[in-house]
């Protein structure tokens, strides 16, 4: 069976080509000279429905409990943070348990300014130059820019074309590229595929079928778990009896806190050991933890809009699946366990991404060619979606 | 001439050798294997002069301004943060010209969670595989870590007996080891010496001799110069001309914010742009950028807490030069341009140590063999470590 991997330190969509970057004569890494910073274009545009994030701001309740919580953490803000952010970790612990039904005995908790610096450290820890990070593409297109930042050699086996990972594909990848990092995003950015529980513990079976002594650490990126559908099941609870295993989670989409940066991740104790190491020192601000801390103490109000955004979810996939492309071919939707859809195809996807941009709607265009993400937003926005990509199909119609 | 240079990847003082640390068949790094986290001990006691923290909680006032910068950026904590932080930018830029006399328009600014992920993204930019960072020892402990965490080499020339550095010797340092990154800490942690800007420039002209196309990135670490004496100048103000150069600051200690984690550094904007590649996306929160500009607000204030500190260090300085060690030599007291001070040497520094611990004193057991390093605290932090180590000298003297 051959797994079709490519393998590449390409930067993903969102970057910036068009701008110049004259490094002059600084000495700057070879392999970073022509790189541009990654990030979607921030453009100001009325609809904004293309980073994934939570359209519902947080209420005058969830702020004054900030504002509480930041004014107790600073008034010793001369010190340095507590450098174990123990009660964080212990409410993220209590969070899961309640969430995914995990035992508490069996977790150990870690968290970084992102689940992007989460993921940072797991392969600074088990990364790192002469190894390899693999995963299954098409995947999140940060991925390849940690591996490029912690010099891990980065592969990828290929998805199936439903966007599932087939378990006898991924175990012949892991056995031909001998990962020492494997990241199984699961719901899959972008596109919103989760993964069975068999399949992740195929891929623990095949990992240590590749390396008996030391298997390579599964990562399941869970950063949209919460907006999976009934009967998904989280890879939290394969934690017990799989130290090599860890499940990453962010504050940034459920509990509508992008811009606290704050993720986590669940794993056993010496696999989170190995992250203090990396770490630096008081990582996490006594700032970052109040922040934290208040958000989790309103996880009912919070994760009730994470109920309104799922079913909102499912009628813009069933939507979707109505519409037909310009040149008349029914549109393709996958399922979707996040809180974005991806759709498509289309022979010119910058020509319909451009078109709702043009009636005030950004999505983002990523994914492989001829698709579309849009991420789902309030029934307004929504239906704000809906009626400009009705417009934009019907301009542009070829047959 | 020599250099006298080392190369190690050890850690410095305050890890805690005594922990095991069994990562089970993790596939952890090998280097790693043996390594503690970094960080001093966190011990509950009475007088802390260990981590030359600001001993100035936020007042009221602070906190307020805190407070309601913190509301009104969590009214849209749902999105992500500025990427840019402009704003922020912009504030550390006037700050900059109003202390440091520096001209905004050859000014470039960039900023992280702390000095030490700005010391990372130097090195993830500049240093890396097949490179080398040069410091002079004794030095920020911390250096090391961060060359290990990029897999740059590290290598130390040595600063003179006074904890100065000869510029004949850092330019025979640098030709011998052509290092991409010169970290030149000032005033250096833990001596509290600040360097002449004339060995900055030597230090920028041996690199430049030593490689004319792309000489090295020279980084002075300036996480503690607002506390300098009258008359010792800013690197700041060789910014203009050397594109090569980055001056590092810190909020955690002028500003009396360690728990904000806030470092920043100026710099010319092509290495600036350097940086933003290497950078995690959204690395800084919407809540840090509000705290540190909050922060940056109440600056009258806060830095007239500064010159108290820098008064009370100058008396520290020259009550600990009237001391005697237990053997009955004088007490080595350099000159200190920090919020800390160094003094020695001591035939055993642990049970000096040990007998302030003893008596509610927390300070630090670091630097070369023999010496100590204390935290200037207030008046009466100050007068009870000057009081127990009369007691602690008086009990153990030998001669």
């Amino acid at each position: 069976m051959s797994t079709t991997s490519t393998e590449t330190q390409a930067t993903g969509p969102g970057t910036d080509p068009g701008a110049a970057r004259p490094f002059g004569d600084l000495p700057i890494r070879p392999e970073l000279a022509g790189e541009h910073p990654y990030g979607a274009p921030q453009l100001d545009v009325p609809v904004l429905l293309n980073v994934n994030e939570n359209p519902y701001a947080p209420s005058a309740e969830v702020i004054a409990t900030i504002a509480a919580e930041v004014s107790r953490a600073a008034a010793t803000l001369n010190r340095y943070p507590d450098r174990e952010f123990t009660a964080l970790r212990d409410d993220l612990r209590a969070y899961l348990a309640l969430e995914s039904g995990a035992c508490l005995d069996e977790l150990a908790v870690w968290a970084a300014n992102g689940s992007n610096e989460v993921m940072l450290h797991l392969l600074q820890a088990f990364g790192g130059p002469g190894r390899t990070a693999l995963s299954f593409a098409p995947t999140y297109s940060m991925y390849p820019e940690y591996a490029r930042d912690t010099h891990t050699r980065w592969v990828t086996a290929r998805r199936e074309t439903d966007f599932t990972v087939d378990p006898a594909r991924a175990a012949a990848g892991i056995a031909e590229h001998r990962p020492s990092v494997i990241l199984l995003a699961s719901p899959n950015n972008p596109t919103g595929t989760a993964l069975p529980l068999s399949t992740v513990e195929a891929v623990l079976a095949a990992a240590s079928q590749a390396d008996p002594d030391t298997p390579a650490v599964v990562v399941v990126d869970e950063a949209y778990a919460e907006f999976r559908r009934a009967g998904t099941p989280s890879a939290v609870g394969l934690l017990a009896g799989h130290p090599n295993l860890a499940v990453t989670r962010t504050m940034s989409k459920a509990f509508a806190a992008a811009g606290a940066r704050v993720g986590y991740l669940a794993a056993g104790p010496q696999l989170v050991d190995a992250l203090r190491v990396v770490r630096l020192p008081y990582h996490l601000s006594a700032i970052t933890q109040a922040v934290a801390r208040a958000a989790l103490r309103h996880r009912e109000t919070l994760l009730a809009q994470v109920d309104t955004l799922r079913a909102e979810r499912d009628a813009l996939v069933a939507w979707l699946r109505e519409q037909r492309a310009p040149d008349g071919r029914a549109l393709d939707v996958p399922d979707s366990d996040a809180n974005f859809v991806l759709f498509g195809t289309f022979a010119d996807r910058h020509a319909v991404w451009q078109g709702l941009l043009d009636r005030g709607v950004l999505i983002r265009e990523t994914g492989p060619d001829g698709w579309l993400r849009v991420s789902v937003g309030t029934p307004e926005e929504n239906a704000a979606f809906r009626d400009a990509l009705t417009h934009v199909i019907e301009e542009t119609k070829t047959a």
